[in-house]
């Protein structure tokens, strides 16, 4: 999207479960189906971007329909001085593929007057260590120590002198801090929205990285769905792919070319979903009349914008780094709000393709 | 690609002019066909992570042949203390656009033994001034000020009291010394190399965002191109559409309409070669065999998974971090290498899709 905003045309539909937690500028951007990005530009009257002015209106709609607080953004730091929370990743900051992590703690640090310094390690355990030690004599109030993708992590020494909130990622064994996704959750609820629109054989391409929580409780949601439903669960319809394009291509025409072949396919994630799509093309068949197509993380560049969209399970991105901070700030008050891993859930987001 | 690192099967036979500049990470990820993650992963030897042996492998084997020098990486802050240089973006690291930028700035940093301090601000005005003064008062040595695509900025006041390098973006009608990307050099190379595959009508399907150099500058490569080969500018083969997916479809289904179609379409961006296929497609022809199709940018997540795969032009981000942050460090050692605009080459990636 060099260039310009992003600015997506077709309504995505999006159903997100919304209990009482605020109206965020994901929510925004979600209704006015743009990206956060735009929403900002927008609400910062930014003049350095052109916003169309059909945008503009949308996303002002939202603002109104929704009851966004505007002030949750960056009022926080209007004036006077701001205190700072350290934010120690991995890789968020420079792969495409977790940055709303980044932005949810923004917006929960900026509310109340914190400004988050990122720095990007790489995983190099001596850049982890430096950091750290940087960020300690900077006198940060706490640190954010997050992965672009849900894993297990050792913490780097010296981390603990400040309040620790994990973000993403879990120490084993070990009962800190922590906000992941619910893996388990979002694998049964693909599976359950597949078996709700009728499907009994439901094949699912899935990823062989054994110590990933997204690989282990993904296929014990999927499990949990068939169970409850009351379907046999049959290992020749789970097929382990490369967690690519070319993974979810040859992983469907696989699973289609079989006597029974699926009616549905649940995909590990939204790039094997949209190998699936071309796999189901050259098989002349249709997603979603001939086959339904499941996707997961409801990657930006890719999901909306398959033909037809494709419906997808969200992984929480911006929740968590949003919940991540809260929590710590919590904390800092003197809340009791900071021990235990929290599971935050993925949401069911419809498109077309199912 | 939740879950797992990034693992590319197909060469991409990616074709780079390569000058005298150092081997770099990002050229290892290419050779091996993994992200840099992947890269970064194998080369701290992070026991986190599961790396396919066969993968690793492949990223041992281009180091070597590239002769990838491993401390170019990290070992520069394995022992000692470091400076710090702070990197203020707009959206670097919340989108899923240019994170390489800040990849790049990172290991030319730690080369010389400075961290990178990260702040993101979503062009949010108070939150730049606050994240400058908190930067100046923890005594970086230099900014680096670098948007999420090739736009005109505004500085924010007091950044000057260090010195600034922009990346990614400039000052009009002000000399400040910045790293950008050379957008008509892209447009022209891209419209050559189509040139030289015997096309003479090529479609471009462009945006209309009037104020970015990547609108008005790759409209200019591309009349370069056609005039130096003697070739007619037509009006008519000039499409503007939606920067993604579904303005791609649109505008690929109005120029194949035309009387006299065009043998090859040049997109704006991926995304909008990703919906030109969807057009090709649906009209029973093939991709390159009915029309050749030259993308934008080199959007990990797309260009190289598409199919047939892609054939783009990249935007030098990874370089221009990492051009940014030497020509930073050298004026900061007594260097004069500190002023002007720089504009990097975008080189043409090879794949199967002209």
């Amino acid at each position: 999207m060099s260039g310009t905003t992003d600015d997506r045309l077709p309504p995505d539909g999006a159903v997100r479960p919304r209990g009482e937690r605020p109206v965020t500028m994901w929510d925004v951007a979600r209704r006015a189906n743009v990206s956060q990005s735009t929403v900002s530009f927008v609400l910062n009257e930014s003049t350095s971007v052109r916003i169309a002015p059909a945008t503009r209106e949308r996303v002002l709609a939202a603002v109104r329909e929704l009851g966004y607080r505007r002030n949750a953004m960056a009022a926080g730091l209007r004036s006077g001085t701001s205190a700072v929370i350290g934010f120690v990743t991995d890789a968020i900051a420079t792969t495409p593929f977790a940055g709303q992590v980044i932005l949810g703690a923004q917006d929960a640090a900026w509310d109340k007057r914190h400004l988050l310094l990122v720095v990007n390690t790489e995983s190099a355990p001596e850049v982890e260590r430096q950091a750290v030690a940087m960020l300690l004599e900077h006198r940060v109030r706490a640190i954010v120590y997050s992965t672009w993708y849900h894993r297990p992590v050792t913490l780097p020494a010296g981390i603990d002198e400040v309040p620790v909130m994990l973000v993403n990622c879990f120490v084993p064994d070990a009962d800190l801090p922590a906000v992941v996704s619910d893996e388990r959750q979002g694998g049964r609820c693909a599976t359950e929205v597949l078996i709700e629109r009728g499907h009994r054989r439901i094949g699912f391409l899935t990823d062989a990285e054994t110590a990933a929580p997204a690989t282990t409780e993904r296929l014990e949601g999927y499990r949990d769905a068939l169970g409850d439903a009351g379907l046999p669960f049959e290992p020749d319809l789970v097929h382990v792919v490369t967690p690519d394009q070319e993974g979810g291509y040859a992983g469907a025409l696989a699973l289609l070319a079989g006597a029974e072949r699926p009616t549905a396919l649940f995909c590990y994630n939204d790039r094997v979903a949209m190998g699936a799509y071309a796999a189901i093309g050259e098989r002349g068949l249709s997603v979603p009349g001939d086959v339904a197509v499941m996707g997961f993380d409801d990657q930006e560049v890719i999901a909306a914008h398959l033909r037809p969209p494709l419906s997808t399970i969200a992984l929480p991105h911006y929740e968590m780094g949003h919940r991540g901070i809260s929590r710590l700030l919590d904390l800092l008050d003197g809340g009791a709000a900071g021990s235990g891993v929290e599971r935050l859930p993925c949401p069911y987001i419809e498109r077309a393709s199912v």
